[in-house]
């Protein structure tokens, strides 16, 4: 079963609001194995509304229209799908007296006149309960398609969504239609190295599917099969989880939902050990993801971001010999903040990092980033040579020294 | 000029991201003046992708496709483009040239044979340069359409579009010649509030326009006006600035592209301060907003992250008898954060933030945030109720800190 979606809002057109509406069925029908190909936006003109409508109703097997539902002269979806339809308006008795009971309960005073707009709906079509406000949503055959139309809102969309909408089209859609992915997290390969190493994957495999995400340094995998049963989608996902990682070898760092923040913080926990960050180039930035994380503070004791040269000394006992003999971006002071950051934070892992991201080359070419990490059982330091782009090259460097405690704490150091 | 937007990109359908390019995109075209009816999402297919362009080739005088012009197979924009506009695959041995000089210059190695594919291009586009990544942007004129591809991640797509796409499209309108905006920066107030303030400028202006955008706690109002010359623009923005202004008191803050973060540390470099952060909730997010400012190492010393409260003694000074009597997130914490880590730091500006952000109420209920600030000139705390959620409660307090710096350098305390 193919599913469009199509908000109906010149707000979204306007980028007064993003479109988290769509992105929030796509998911949905994605989990439940319902195939997904187009989204569409238009304003609130009934006449591209009706022909976007049009254009769905001849390509998919069920279109699902947000927005337009509202009582005022813009919203023009009831219209819309009429005109799509080639169905006449109807009006529901019983859906005013509804409404006006609603204004009298709910506002304690009478309806606006407007709102009895809210009572029309296209000749045929089966209203929708909205627990949360008052337009109700719809739900239409037009010949062999299924059309539903739900408010805009986000928060009296997605319960109808979830209560009516998607066990409707599961059940229409016949099939178990059960879809299941695996998110194969990788670091320390770019994005187009992973995809050469996967490539045939990539172009044969219609079930299951491979993906792409990049972001911050980490490649994300994702494989996704459907199958009549959780079983049979895991059968399908097994063998491919094992070539993938076969290939990618130390590339896969981690396979589900846990990010590499989470990770960090799991394996500190598990070995009883808090942790904590001396940062110079990153600014910040690494604590300020690890304590992204909620309960974070059950092992993330702080961070001494010592910026200044002075304070690698002062704050961190960086020795000022280190600094001059071998540089401010150097694996040895990045070696000594480490070091002196466990014994002033009370953390047995600190991870440290000093380097250069520019505009000016701050004692070393700019994209330069000395990473170094300390546990009880030893510590490692490693020289990156990041992208020239200051904002990149701090976020890629949170990402490698997030990186640089897990393989510290899983024993496979650098 | 009727422009169309199209996304291209599985991610999208899957819910994995939501289109906040389609939002920017969009914010953008209404602001010069652009008509904009129709966005569109397809995935990673070339049939459906190419489908969708020439159904836009067919209503729109622009297009606009963002994302899918990576080096992988699923990258298809360059493909979908050929064959809507029914041209031929070229090859740029130049860009082919300059793609393995940045491997080799920023990478400090060979280039997968993979990225190739991106010195690919449609027969008669001209490729536009992405300073932030490796994917050039496309123009080709098909017919009178002019059809635009740019890369998919937000960071690069912007700077193209806003230096690129929109002065040719607004050019290409025939337009005014020109188009001048003032963006005005607000803290401390709703946007509803601010939206009320301003209603009837909102409604009544075609010409200058009036927009909002609100990020992180700061509202940002945007005027926009055509002119023929660049004084006529000005003279139609100045009185709708002083209206705005007059109507919105102390509620703005500056009016230019300056950030809050770049404002703070101009007006420490201008009374010759260094500043520095103490944090505690926010983790460092202080920290790093001020080091993401090129150039911030003039002004800016360091941080101390006293996630622990322990640390709060330890690293700032913090009396253990004021952390017991006041509790840990209380603004007489906070001034002494302000205070221990102005000498430990060697800095005469300090920030603090105590707070809980949750999940956990940790000692104040979750959302309250404590904020002061110590200059030469004296000191000052503030108690903010920040949303109970945990990355806007982080990421409002930073704003807030930042605004303190300013309000205490500017003389205006709270």
């Amino acid at each position: 079963m193919k599913v469009e979606v199509i908000a109906v809002g010149t707000e979204l057109l306007l980028g007064q609001i993003v479109n988290g509406n769509a992105a929030e069925i796509g998911r949905r029908l994605a989990e439940v194995g319902l195939d997904h190909y187009h989204q569409v936006v238009v304003g609130d003109n009934l006449g591209r509304a009706a022909a976007a409508i049009s254009q769905a109703l001849g390509r998919a097997d069920a279109v699902i229209i947000t927005g337009g539902l509202g009582p005022t002269q813009d919203d023009i979806t009831r219209e819309a799908i009429c005109a799509a339809a080639g169905v006449e308006m109807a009006f529901s008795e019983d859906f005013a007296e509804h409404l006006r009971d609603w204004w009298a309960r709910r506002r304690g005073r009478d309806m606006p006149a407007n709102n009895l707009r809210q009572a029309e709906y296209p000749q045929g079509a089966v209203l929708l309960a909205n627990p949360r406000g008052t337009a109700p949503g719809l739900r239409l055959a037009v010949g062999r398609v299924w059309l539903f139309a739900l408010p805009g809102v986000p928060q009296e969309m997605l319960p109808m969504l979830e209560e009516d909408v998607i066990p409707f089209l599961v059940k229409e859609a016949g099939g178990p239609g059960v879809l299941a992915s695996r998110l194969i997290r990788c670091w320390g390969e770019s994005e187009s190295g992973i995809a050469e190493r996967l490539g045939d994957l990539f172009e044969s495999s219609a079930n299951p599917t491979v993906a792409f995400l990049a972001s911050a340094g980490e490649i994300k995998v994702r494989l996704t099969a459907r199958a009549g049963t959780r079983q049979e989608a895991a059968a399908l996902l097994d063998p491919l989880e094992a070539e993938v990682r076969r290939r990618l070898g130390r590339a896969v760092f981690a396979v589900g939902e846990e990010t590499i923040e989470q990770l960090v913080l799991r394996l500190c926990r598990e070995r009883g050990w808090k942790l904590g960050t001396a940062e110079s180039a990153t600014g910040g930035m690494v604590a300020q993801r690890i304590t992204s994380v909620p309960g974070a503070s059950e092992v993330f004791v702080g961070s001494v971001v010592a910026y200044n040269p002075a304070l690698k000394t002062a704050l961190l006992g960086v020795p000022a010999e280190v600094i001059e003999e071998e540089g401010v971006v150097s694996e040895q002071v990045a070696l000594a903040m480490a070091e002196g950051g466990s014994a002033r934070l009370g953390a047995e892992v600190v991870v440290a990092v000093t380097g250069s991201a520019g505009p000016e080359p701050g004692g070393a070419p700019v994209g330069t980033m000395a990473v170094a990490v300390r546990t009880p059982e030893g510590s490692a330091a490693r020289t990156f040579r990041m992208p020239p782009d200051r904002e990149r090259a701090r976020s890629f460097t949170s990402t490698a020294a997030l990186q640089a405690v897990r393989l510290a704490l899983t024993g496979e150091w650098w």
